[in-house]
């Protein structure tokens, strides 16, 4: 995966720790038979975190997440920690809730601070029980090895059927002071463009009010993880929260000014590539793709058709076949949920290897299959819809339907 | 797949030509190069029908469904022929109108009918020029061996990716009269629950009117093929017509007494079964799946719960590996766009070998997982969701995602 260069950004490593005043780590504590797999990271802040998140929207909720919310409600936006297991998402169970307070319980006393400034959470089987012993034997040793490097070995511990960890961090300037933002993320299967989709915690050390960060994260958050599906599931476990503690030193943003959009515009970057590396590692993927929707009236539009092509099972069916079945785009495109002309629509097929036109005003134009075939041959493919009506353009990532998408969730809890 | 019986219907051999004055005909015309496989098939009745039909909500249509749309306009709802082709859908042509319109004149003038009383309808690969020529050798033959027995021809042209033929009709007694309703279906993949789904073309000799017709099949659709997913993608061609000769020779239903309602029943019972046969023979399936939402406050609820069940490739995926991951069904049961309480949602899975309670109250129960195996062994696997929140229930159905649906539609064009 290429990442796009923005001017006044410098991508850096450390991903969760690269802010200041942040340090993490990753064991295994049991829950995972597997002991070289990391099933519990930790994050940790020196000093208290202006805190933004948003929630799956499903019905069904994991308590990790019910606990997080009531945690935030009560410490009025503020956290100091995240404690995260893989594995098991305790979710559906009649303890749920209990477990959950526990291990927050744990992590506070612990790391010496208040409970309500523990962000919990759980992604993995859904339905199990969640034991609390595992925590108890590990959690102080995971306190005790909170370190800087320590990001690598958290990003570990969220992984379920990741096959890649993923991180990402910028370095950029406000009122002359070095800034930066980073964060990590897990994500495979049951990705779905309609919530935060995925867990996902971000770091930052800006100082920013707990209402301008939220706003940023909502707006972000609507061009980055809710333009990215896999599936069509939407998770019951989603998370993404956002932490900034404020030791950058710059004056805090307390409106929309410039410093608000060139914050903003850090969480884009780390966002935006963060959901196509979890496009790009899609269960079984074995094709990116991200279609662009050009000449929109307006974003709702674009994000709709973008999101439409990217999540039809039988165009991804198509891309993993290499197979240049171009009524397979037009057909998502038309039912997409929004109102415009089909009959204006042009499409293109773009790969490093060159570039093909499947439809133009809505009608199919003949393409040499011998090219077409070239286009598609690549592991990354750019599928661009021109509406021609409008110049709002928006993105949406994805990935091909493969036989180990169907081999992965036929047997997901052994 | 097993037939439920109904009180006054029985069952009966013919499909499309059961009732009363229709005779049909399929060949191969040449559109499908393997000369083994019909392409083109014929339905043709000796008595004008009044005719209902509904149509994709696709913003990209099929050529031949903007000419039957035109058709039906003009000649008041009245039909007299069906004329249908596979292996090419006649969309997003430049000249598909034009073709779709030259096709039905050759029908109208073979069969010396009103242009406006044939239904035109294609399936198959968008995006490619469908050649006028086949039906012009074709059309003249196949016109002269429309015979009673045709439906057997005439449903194979119709199929695609189809494994089995589908085809059901019932008789049953109206004023005394015996009547008869039956029909073909075709489709496999690219079915969605937001229209017809399916090329579906049904025939009656009832006398009725074209409003009450029209009402009936909005109404029975609404709870057959709208209950219906293989995929997520809706199609372009899909339609669904029934026409009615009024041969039986009973009075013509113009109200909704009871009458109305013993006529609605019988096309109740060929859609449901036909629905359930697409189901069963979704592309690449091994599983057929039926979900039963029970206990909902209202028919939208229950319909939404249940679709989004059968709608789930986590689920889907689950289910082909026979794996008892009863958190797919939660998950996808709380992303369901309706508004219930999730805390009361029983969960159970049945089949021939027996059933387990899998949730009670909203939470994941323990349950035998030897027991669990036996039951999703089976070929045919029934979800019961009881909200417990009111007394309306609904079926949706489906089947598994399997690697054969990915290897079909990895290469559909060839």
């Amino acid at each position: 995966m290429t990442m796009e260069e923005f001017e006044g950004y410098a991508y850096v490593e450390g991903g969760v720790c690269a802010a200041r005043g942040f340090v993490a780590n990753g064991m295994n504590c049991g829950i995972n038979p597997d002991k070289d797999k990391n099933d519990l990271g930790m994050v940790c802040s020196e000093a208290p975190c202006n805190t933004a998140a948003v929630y799956t929207q499903n019905k069904v909720q994991g308590a990790p997440i019910t606990v997080t919310k009531e945690h935030l409600a009560k410490s009025g936006g503020v956290s100091r920690a995240v404690i995260v297991n893989s594995k098991n998402a305790n979710t559906c169970n009649v303890d749920g809730i209990q477990v959950a307070e526990a291990v927050s319980e744990l992590t506070a006393k612990e790391l010496g601070i208040p409970e309500e400034q523990v962000i919990v959470a759980s992604t993995g089987v859904i339905g199990e029980r969640l034991a609390i012993e595992p925590f108890q034997a590990g959690i102080p040793s995971l306190a005790k090895g909170l370190s800087r490097e320590g990001h690598a070995e958290a990003v570990k511990a969220i992984m379920t059927t990741d096959t890649v960890e993923k991180e990402v961090a910028v370095q950029f300037t406000l009122q002359g002071k070095t800034c930066t933002l980073g964060g990590m993320a897990k994500g495979s299967g049951m990705i779905h463009p309609n919530m935060a989709t995925t867990l996902n915690f971000i770091t930052s050390d800006v100082a920013i009010s707990s209402e301008l960060l939220q706003r940023a994260l909502d707006d972000v958050v609507k061009v980055t993880y809710n333009c990215l599906t896999v599936d069509g599931d939407t998770s019951t476990n989603d998370m993404v929260s956002v932490m900034a503690n404020g030791l950058a030193g710059n004056g805090e943003i307390a409106e929309e000014g410039m410093d608000y959009q060139t914050f903003r515009q850090a969480l884009y970057i780390v966002m935006m590539n963060m959901t196509k590396m979890l496009a790009a590692d899609g269960e079984g993927a074995s094709k990116f793709l991200e279609c662009t929707c050009l000449g929109a009236k307006d974003l709702d539009t674009a994000i709709a058709v973008a999101k439409s092509v990217v999540g039809s099972d039988l165009f991804k069916c198509a891309m993993f076949g290499e197979d240049a079945n171009c009524g397979r785009v037009m057909c998502a495109i038309g039912y997409a949920p929004a109102d415009f002309d089909i009959m204006k629509v042009n499409v293109m097929l773009e790969s490093k290897a060159g570039s093909f036109t499947a439809c133009e005003n809505g009608m199919a134009v003949p393409f040499s299959e011998e090219e077409a075939a070239r286009v598609l041959a690549e592991d990354e493919i750019y599928i661009q819809v021109d509406l021609q009506q409008g110049d709002v353009s928006a993105k949406a990532w994805g990935c091909d339907l493969t036989y180990d998408y169907v081999k992965i969730n036929g047997d997901y809890r052994s």
